[in-house]
């Protein structure tokens, strides 16, 4: 189990584990710059391995008996779903047992595959093991807020999966965003996402790509070079309430974007996050605007980052648009 | 010059290059997994090389006629000292000129020097330098907030140095910290960071060591592995209020601190941070408490981080702590 500890300053959780715990030398066999090692052995997301993960919570036929998506429980969750929270005083501190659910989705059988070059069909079907997922754990009422993450190439698996996590409660890079949704939306009485797809489809030089539903475009204050949104162009609280023909488009869209990336940067390591809507209603439908960010991880300067929450781009998204749109 | 560009949904500044901009070809330049090349050519923080570098800003003598300390203006900055803000819209977006200073602080003469083998003379200089800066920085009415940084190994250059940047807005990382703690003082009419040092020397477990006049412990939510803290005990805002006394016991005291990290995870990568009060005023002296944080830069999961500002840290502050006073 781990615990959430909360940092009593900026009053903001983090996940400290207490069973599964590390010391140096778990961090000396990971060689400089502290990349970890992929394993040797057998990959546990392969076909036919399926006896070494936990039992799927969701899957997707595919050609002849194989499945085609497969959602696991994580072996090594941040949260867990059993438990009691267990709110409690620790000395002068805050602390609360993690739960929550963390799935990670299988997002091909072929051990070499990535989004880049994958079939936009197989990408729908990534998407619709997302949405079903998210409407199952949403009839969990301890869950305050989904976030669904992937990192290429996987830090301890390179067989392509990206992370489904439930979350009891709104972290705080989601929580900042959602306060400025809400103050906006009082000042002007409309979805701050809404007015920047507006903006950026007028302006035009930040636009990467248009879908029928979907804008593919750099931030005008991008915090790292590259950094690309993709945006529903119709007003959408919920990731889970795609329907088929969005998700359809979406795939084309994300498919487009990361082989953008690849031709223009050598098949470059990216991590990319869907922000979607707290769970429980919490929130008017009105002022949130579920959204994918994605991140090259190019950067440098991360000192920098990390002791200010300040970043520093040297590539502006003008320029950024400019090569993606044109590299397609 | 680079612009700040406000991102308007979490509100939060960003630092855009618009002159010194990189292209795709730049990050390609650098080899995967995407760390910066050194350069071959003759190093411009070495003795005898000054002529490399813009003039400097302050120095302090060593052995003969060189110096021992040297201080100069960034030539990339992050922010440039002359100019005008010119606070200005752009479509529905917020933007202003990056106004500040962004100085280098050579550590040593020797090429390869480093925080846990130098004599903590030799440290005692460099926070000389830091605080003689400061003090000249802090009559420029357009700064509103300092910090002072290291990464280990320096990015582009392995000579020993450390950043000061003077800043015309508060960044956000550091922001949240001083809501925190004046929301702490207004319920409580106490400062936050002096009861956590009460409570650390009294519970013990995180403390790693203890000078006359610093504690050096791991955070109760410690949001990475090996995450270390050095705090003075007794209240004070602005680090460059330090005396002589002060000085010295601090260099002892992170002298040791870079040394335990050498021998516990073999001469790892880190990064610190000086987290010191906003400049002009504009808090109470008895709010805010100025510390070191110090990062080890062994962790993965960053796109987690990236995506959430929510933290997993597989080693707890109570087996870091443990580790690090026993290796002493």
């Amino acid at each position: 189990m781990a615990q959430l500890r909360r940092e009593p300053i900026a009053r903001r959780w983090v996940v400290v584990s207490t069973d599964d715990v590390k010391g140096p030398s778990d961090y000396l066999s990971f060689k400089p710059p502290y990349q970890p090692q992929t394993s040797d052995g057998p990959c546990p997301f392969c076909p036919g391995n399926e006896g070494m993960t936990p039992k799927e919570t969701f899957s997707l036929n595919g050609a002849g008996k194989r499945w085609s998506v497969r959602v696991i429980p994580n072996k090594f969750p941040f949260f867990r779903i059993e438990g009691e929270f267990d709110r409690r005083p620790e000395g002068m501190y805050d602390v609360m047992e993690a739960i929550g659910a963390h799935e990670i989705v299988i997002e091909a059988p072929e051990h070499h595959q990535n989004l880049a070059m994958m079939e936009p069909s197989q990408i729908e079907k990534i998407l619709f093991a997302y949405r079903e997922r998210l409407i199952d754990l949403e009839k969990d009422r301890r869950f305050e807020q989904f976030l669904i993450l992937k990192n290429y190439p996987g830090v301890f698996n390179r067989h392509p999966h990206s992370h489904i996590l439930a979350m009891p409660i709104i972290p705080r890079g989601i929580d900042e965003e959602i306060w400025g949704t809400l103050d906006y939306y009082q000042r002007k009485e409309r979805c701050i996402f809404c007015d920047i797809i507006k903006e950026e489809i007028s302006v035009k030089k930040r636009v990467i790509l248009e879908t029928v539903h979907f804008l593919v475009f750099s931030p005008f204050a991008s915090r790292y070079p590259f950094e690309t949104w993709i945006i529903p162009k119709t007003h959408s609280s919920d990731f889970h309430r795609i329907n088929k023909e969005e998700m359809e488009d979406l795939s084309l869209a994300m498919q487009s974007l990361f082989l953008r990336f690849h031709k223009l940067l050598s098949d470059p390591p990216y991590s990319f996050t869907l922000h979607t809507s707290p769970v429980q209603n919490r929130f008017h439908r009105s002022e949130y605007h579920w959204h994918i960010e994605t991140r090259l991880r190019i950067g440098l300067r991360e000192g920098f980052e990390w002791g200010t929450g300040f970043f520093v781009n040297p590539t502006p998204p003008e320029n950024a648009a400019v090569y993606l749109r044109e590299v397609g």
